[in-house]
């Protein structure tokens, strides 16, 4: 239903485009579409890809101030050569080599990272030293100074994820340079934060006043790991414990909120007993998994994606998608779930078993 | 602090584009900079081209079921050709002529109107018609069926805020069509909404549950306007009433909550007396300007663009911004400050004043 | 199944007694009734009764410093001689005569007016001076200094409801005395707090931090006589707006956050269409009423009590209730209902009507 | 300032006392004092007085239906005869035999129990069978069943707190008999809350909705030792970890919110230093203590009380108190602060140290 081509018409769009306008009702389907229609597209990044390419850039890349990290984008397909995993996530691989040193620095932008093999980085923490093993999961919430350390003679690698398209996008970026090195080179085995605030519902007397982002640096893999076996023993118990059956899993959060450990990201842990096929379903907003452990696939948008340890896939907004455990399947993720809760933005629709 | 260009690295690269990454080392300044630096520019639209354009729209683009509005957007000029007014926001002009109605439909993204001349229109809102005055601000919430008719021989114009760009962005758009007439075309003075919550300080008891957008469909002129004369009258008698000396300001809020009207949108109206200036400041996120009454000048990155009424202004970002009154200055305001503040991104910064 | 009664037990119970011990077996059922067993009864004060009273009072009672305020409270037969209208709440009737000052203080205890006759009245609140006038309610949250003065030649009688018996009872009463005189003896029509805050929707900038009280000093008659005048209109013309058929309501409530004006108090006013009748009800928690215009029935604990303009009645926790309405029948209300919400203690049951 | 004490006057007061009127000037110093007068009263339970006591009811009372519970309460000296340890709180020691069991039962009024010494007993909190060991914390919130069961040879003896006195005083309280015998006599090392829900930082996703009370059933003392023992060597280290010098404090809380675990009840757990001294506060609400271990004092409304592990002693609202420990110094506390919180009663003052 648009207006004939007329002289006049070609005169009112070149008014239009001078004084900058656009009209609406030629565009209306683009910018106002029936479901979400992402530009991201399903995509899997292997981990055998990854980790190679990761380790070249170890030898061939310096890592210090200016450059910051030795962190690899992955970048969608669909988001035309833009480091996005999604229109508002980042997700990359970073690698440290054997006693380099990752200088201190600051963002608005949320971060953390996830440990899917090694061990021996500290990862500091508005001076904080926490270390960084297989299956842990590290916070650095919007401006908290941190830097990384390897304490070893072997190089680690591992993901970071960031919320740097979205405050790309929405213009709400700051960045500060911090020390050149890290500020303590300790080794802990446990940070301050974990020991002040990892006790099942204790909360410390100094620690009244709720925050932003959660208290705790480091959520370790021993707990994680406790957690989803409790959640299929219950369930084999016939106690009502997991998200549906064969499937638990964990939300990371902020205990001195019980919610999301921040603000633009949420992190959870998913264990699916072998044999395991989720019901397909679709969210608004954009969520990465991880393989952790175990043999299974992801069906996405209609195709099934193989997967194996340490592989990572992203599904974009309204994207309808099912995971199949070949074996236990164990799987990190993260999404910009609290962005579209918080703004009232979130729906989701689960299809229904065929019966 | 770049590795040298060797045939390896080159290699390298290359590996990272066949397996959709990239690193950050090489981009980190654009991803993460010191502070935001929008693509959005500031931007002023004179009124007096707007209406004119809006005019000849009106002889030659039907209004009807597909382009759905008569609505030309403002195209920020550095955002690339998008009918984006900030990363965020859209601005648009919209025109009814006499007798014609547009068709209801519902969207997720959340939308308002504001009239800063005219009258005739009627809004009707989930089947509740609202009449469209001067000075008037109407709510369409997200996945509210809305249409417009013109209940008049003359035609009407004003101005539409949405979060279109931003739901683009992050793909959180649904769109669904409605009746092709609006539902009832009945014109009462005072929708059903206004006369359920327009009573200040009380709420039915209907209506206990909070609502995510305000159930107050038009904010009416009469009341603002009452209450930026109070507090100026307040100032004068010695009395904390005003923001700062010489400026009145209401927020719109959503009666069930206290809160913003919308879950993305913030809605202000500001008022200043002849010869106030206000202290330039900076504020994350975008915001946008219409000219309501009076004449005066914005600053805006160091600019001083002078205004009459009807003009509509964005200040993207981190932009530094102030505004001068010639005579008493009546400015409505819209911004995605809601988004910033629910994500914990908002920061603001105000220069003091020199003595 | 009580132990036997041996001198080995009786040695017991002395030594209990020695030691400040009580058994729990003797005295469960008293302790831990099965429902709520106030010892608070219904009760009507008829405003016939009580007028006089107060008028006499002025004749024979100064009021000045020290008793502070002529004020008549309640005293529930049920509570063994407190003036309790219930175990948490205190009503009384306050009396003012002509040119007559009722000194300035503060207390803990939140307080309200509400005015069913009369007027020439300001009750000055933290320096702001308010009208009292018929069928107003005023506030005096918890720490607020307050005095009244009558401006006229005429007395002016109206009731107060405090928290007194629930801050006697858990020792959180704070009072200090203030000015001897008000603190301004100003006549205005609206007070401060009405010319910042009663429009409705809109929220001054300069008042952004939310209030644990509310600031409105004074809801006014005529705004909550047309909030239930539109009621009942939008009920006839089939819209939803009416908390049940025939009967209109609004809620008191704080415009920073749309809750109880106070953290212990809700006020209420209720309008039913002559010949309406109310399901029977029990809440958790007390409540009284007045009558402020027309004759009807309350029906309390089985009992029917007719009532006139002014009569006071007061329906201890979970004890049934309803209203008749003989005439259109309004009412005001207050209650304890935050304290029971607050603390998770409310429960209500409504019957359904026969069929 | 009372008035002539006249016949008109008697007649005055005589005709209130008929209509069940109570004047204010006459007891406005009773009804709101300066600050919190309780007649409750600063006290010590000696733990060498209450066992004997209990044990001895072992002999000589049944345990079962009707009494349901065999535990002696708390009575402050000041509250007149009732089982009131303060306005708001219940304390008591509770005793069940060697393979006793107290049937089970739901109310409204929350409850938890601390275990000072012993073991063997299981709580079954609706239907989840909890070990109860000493240092424990185990909680039933109101309305859920539960029921008690000694699986050993060994009696065993706790304290009980809740808040029957609030209940009973505002008309809250509901009551039901459930099993006569606990509903599952396993003995399970660990619950299923504990097993769902205890693991820091983790939420399962089968618990996303928020709960009124914890959905933890046993803090267990092998946290909360390890708890306050990384606060005191944090503070070793330099750190901000402690409530001040030579103080370590946990709040148990509910990890669906952060809050309190309880809507009325505050369980909080102290620790300190050998030879530290607090300093003199007073809080509004009323707070008891009862001693884990170490030896110290209470001082306690300017009266020193040498303490024993196992003692129990109450703060009435606004005394002023402090702790000595002349060894390390263990403290289990419970209070009504939520209470006084929620209705925004809350005021604390803490003396500054001389110097």
């Amino acid at each position: 239903m648009q207006p004939d081509d007329t002289p006049e018409l070609r005169a009112l769009y070149e008014g239009f485009e001078a004084m900058h306008l656009m009209p609406l009702w030629t565009q209306l389907g683009d910018l106002m579409p029936r479901h979400p229609k992402p530009k991201a597209v399903p995509h899997v990044w292997k981990w055998a890809d990854l980790l190679p390419l990761a380790q070249t850039s170890g030898d061939l890349v310096p890592v210090g101030r200016g450059g910051e990290r030795r962190a690899i984008g992955l970048a969608n397909p669909g988001l035309g050569g833009h480091a996005y995993v999604s229109p508002t996530l980042w997700a990359a691989i970073q690698y440290l080599g054997p006693r380099e040193t990752a200088p201190e620095h600051r963002h608005a932008q949320n971060a953390f990272r996830f440990v899917v093999e090694g061990e021996g980085v500290w990862t500091v923490v508005n001076g904080d030293p926490v270390r960084m093993s297989r299956g842990d999961l590290l916070l650095t919430p919007g401006w908290h100074f941190h830097g990384h350390h390897n304490d070893t003679d072997k190089p680690m690698a591992w993901i970071d994820g960031l919320d740097i398209p979205f405050a790309q996008q929405n213009d709400v970026g700051f960045f500060e340079f911090g020390s050149d090195r890290v500020t303590d080179y300790a080794t802990p085995r446990f940070s301050r934060g974990e020991r002040l605030w990892c006790h099942p519902g204790l909360r410390p007397l100094s620690g009244l006043r709720d925050t932003v982002a959660s208290p705790i640096g480091a959520y370790r893999w021993e707990h994680t790991d406790r957690a989803l076996t409790e959640q299929l023993l219950l369930e084999e118990e016939g106690q009502p414990a997991t998200v549906e059956q064969g499937h638990a899993a964990i939300r990371y959060v902020n205990p001195t909120t019980g919610g999301d450990v921040m603000s633009t990201i949420r992190c959870e842990f998913h264990r699916l007993r072998a044999g395991t096929d989720t019901p397909p379903r679709r969210d608004v907003g954009s969520t990465v998994f991880q393989v952790f452990d175990g043999k299974g696939a992801a069906v996405i948008g209609g195709v099934t994606h193989k997967l194996d340890i340490g592989d990572i896939f992203v599904i974009p907004s309204w994207i309808p998608w099912s995971l199949q455990a070949e074996t236990q399947f164990d799987l990190f993720r993260f999404s910009d779930a609290p962005i579209m809760e918080r703004l009232n933005f979130m729906r989701s629709h689960v299809e229904m078993a065929e019966t």
